[in-house]
């Protein structure tokens, strides 16, 4: 197979996490990922950095996403509803077909307090980009750091559900309907 | 001065904020703050494990204010009602006398990443302690961490507003405020 091969970083992907899952991540070597994924040593560090990049290469893109949902949203929008807007651009980067890695992903971080702490670091960067895009279109403080809050509380809560078994219904889904039971509690 | 004399901690601390604030945390030695507060480096080891924890002491403390707010609670309370209560309970850990410690301290922790990283999962803690807590009380879930995690917003800012220069209200009274206001947000 070509180095270059389009695939190739998806399959590093894939091979990885059943490498973690099914030995542990503190035991999986780099060398064993690139076996497993069909590549020398060589290439996949040419696709990460290192072993935990596997896990958490795309955070821009992924952030990308809540702040391009902000950006394109229309005039006249409150800080909750440019929230929901980020929220709902968000779910592209999650579509059903990646549930499963996201499921066993998430197994992995959450039994690993490295890779937890990694997880927590990444939330808070979310919060500040959508707090920052959010005072970019204009909504003053504290309204954009509660609604940019408000949104990795909904999304974080959203996603977890997602990956739960046997869940079947689409992140956005999830996601709009716990962003009312947010406005209920909160409201209460 | 004895050496368990009462405030001896206090003073350290104390003592710990100022070197950190003028000469920087990386640059500060344990030495230097036990010369500082009067006791020999022995004697700070007494009270600290190392330096870092003279910023981080008494999260136990802090998670159980909160704690303790949603156990005490009255009977029939909903979701956001306990979280009020956890906050109004946790303002005691804030009187205003140390409001210039935790401006000072926060200077200090904002301008060092690992410390910014300690200080996010103390937050992580306690909001998965205060869920906890809500669990207990019978709140289901999503409700539960919901409220928890709306809690923490809710702290987070107001605790910033309440060590802004100038600010003279209480941390009970502007998390009155912001909780009204995360309402008012989460509504629209």
């Amino acid at each position: 197979m070509g180095r270059w091969q389009p695939g190739t970083r998806d399959r590093l992907r894939a091979a990885a996490i059943d490498l973690f899952v099914r030995q542990g991540y503190e035991q999986t070597t780099t060398a064993e990922i690139a076996a497993a994924g069909g590549v020398t040593e060589r290439t996949f560090f040419r696709h990460f950095a290192d072993k935990r990049e596997v896990i958490f290469a795309g955070q821009e893109d992924f952030v990308g996403l809540f702040v391009d949902g902000i950006v394109r949203a229309p005039d006249g929008r409150t800080p909750m509803e440019l929230a929901a807007a980020a929220l709902e651009a968000s779910a592209a980067f999650f579509p059903d077909e990646h549930r499963d890695y996201a499921r066993r992903r998430m197994e992995v971080v959450t039994t690993n307090p490295a890779l937890q702490e990694r997880e927590l670091l990444k939330m808070a960067g979310l919060g500040a980009a959508v707090a920052q895009a959010l005072r970019a279109r204009g909504i003053t403080e504290p309204q954009a750091t509660l609604a940019a809050q408000s949104a990795v509380t909904v999304f974080g809560v959203a996603f977890r559900t997602w990956t739960t078994e046997g869940e079947t219904r689409s992140l956005a889904e999830i996601e709009r309907e716990v962003m009312g039971e947010l406005g209920a509690v909160t409201a209460g």
